[in-house]
């Protein structure tokens, strides 16, 4: 009698601006979360030592050190293993960071855009499961996206594929930070769904929810019925309907995964989205596309990175 | 001593909405042009007859019968090799093409969606050679397009991926044949430039160089430095620029190959496409990006056709 083969590990760590979340990784479950630490104020060196430490540390049970994957957000080389540069840490500049983390710790690791390592995990595991063709797109300060095409991660000729919050639904519209007019990021992204959320309650006279007046804060104004909240909610589904129905005319895919802070509106968005993305595509790509909110949470770096490192260490 | 082998032969027809243009293919060369007929006022059966006789005669001085491609503009399941419903000839609904000329020839007979048939030939042989992502636009009556990602023909889940005509560059504009605003055929196809040109003149009151104010006609009158013509130009290579940064910044192809009439006007409408389209994306991306015309002309179909019949016969 032969017992089940288990799950193979790995070791999956988000690198974020501010955190470093090390994870030990079993399929779609966190076994382990390593200590958070931040890469601010430290040096390269250091903070490559302080992940050496952490992974020997959750594979201390293990009988041997596992596969690792790093999902880092800013340009990174996933093929060759090399940071070319991170959107908000100084000092990663072209770090070898596969070959000195491998040589130290005698198995493989990879690199790959924090993006796709959680479309990688949403697709292996969550709300793009089983899905052969998935786009996925991130809703925060900042609009990422990624795409997974014939059931492999679409990367694009130099790994800069799937930047949906760079294209554009207006060319005369509002400028991006790379000069694309209509760009979708300064129309969803958090800051401006804010600073337009500000100015529509100044002109209604209605005093805002907030300050800040953020996502979260229009979400529970319009549970409340708030008409102004309600109404943004209703244009920012419009505009992402819009892109959408780009993204859609363009690669007919199967789903479309949402995720970040803003997909937190849950009914108050997903509806308006369908019914803007519905009214601009033709029914047979339509009638079969799914528009899903992400379900792997702040779990689908890690565990997309996980999967993706085994898959690496196993073709 | 042996001789080198020779490319093998195909048969490539370019089935169009008025005239069916069978051929003999070996490479990227047209061997023989069969008859052209005419596909309008004959059933589908007295087609598929007509097809398979100019078949049989295109292969009388080989020693077999060869594979067949047919490119067809519509909707094509070229998986199960049937055609679903042609855009301008009626009579052919659910028709199995492959299956019907299969059993009758004794050969692989492969379908294909024309603007992919198209784009497979120019990545093939022509201005999108070698290229691991290609992304290919026909620009005429209709705006069509077509994605070769990875060094494969990307259809998508439903098998309608490409459709760049109808993609939206302005989420309030003019509104496309499926509800789409914006939707770039509404701006750059042949009708609607006419319809802007001959607007364009009305108002600066400068006669128009025809009746009909062509794409072709627009070109002439450019080349002779006419104002009108050349700002109407400018403003189709910025709203292409617009619609291409979008294909740009989700699939990061390594080029976009410009086919169809509109293309004619060469140095008139590219430098504009180029500069809008830079102006919109990041110098990373773009810097290797390349925007060509398309080299195949009317062939492009018919070799790519034979091609993917050669690629399904021996895969």
């Amino acid at each position: 009698m032969t017992l089940p083969n288990p799950l193979p590990h790995a070791v999956g760590i988000d690198f974020g601006g501010t955190s470093i979340k090390p994870a030990l990784v079993q399929g779609s479950t966190i076994l382990t979360h390593g200590a958070t630490f931040n890469p601010q104020g430290r040096s390269a060196a250091q903070t490559l030592d302080a992940m050496e430490e952490s992974i020997r540390f959750l594979c201390k049970d293990l009988s041997s050190l596992v596969p690792v994957g790093i999902g880092l957000p800013g340009f990174v080389d996933s093929v060759h293993g090399v940071v070319h540069g991170l959107s908000n840490v100084a000092g990663w500049t072209e770090v070898p960071v596969s070959k000195i983390l491998s040589e130290r710790l005698g198995v493989p690791v990879i690199l790959e855009n924090d993006a796709n390592a959680m479309a990688y995990g949403e697709w292996m595991y969550g709300a793009a499961a089983h899905a052969r063709n998935a786009v996925c797109i991130t809703l925060g300060t900042g609009v990422g996206g990624a795409l997974i095409l014939e059931g492999k991660l679409y990367r694009g000729s130099q790994l800069a594929a799937g930047e949906l919050g760079h294209t554009s639904i207006d060319l005369n519209g509002r400028m991006g930070p790379y000069g694309n007019k209509g760009c979708l990021e300064a129309y969803v992204g958090n800051h401006s769904i804010s600073a337009r959320a500000l100015a529509a309650y100044a002109q209604a006279g209605i005093p805002a929810p907030s300050e800040e007046c953020t996502p979260l804060d229009l979400t529970g104004a319009a549970r409340e019925g708030c008409p102004v909240a309600l109404h943004i909610w209703q244009t920012i589904g419009d505009e992402l309907g819009a892109a959408f129905a780009n993204i859609v005319w363009i690669l007919n895919p199967d789903v479309i995964v949402v995720g970040g802070g803003v997909a937190k509106a849950g009914d108050l968005l997903f509806p308006h989205i369908e019914h803007s993305l519905k009214s601009r595509t033709s029914p047979v790509i339509s009638r079969q596309l799914r528009i899903v909110p992400a379900t792997l949470g702040n779990d689908a770096g890690a565990i997309g990175c996980a999967a993706l490192a085994l898959a690496a260490a196993n073709p």
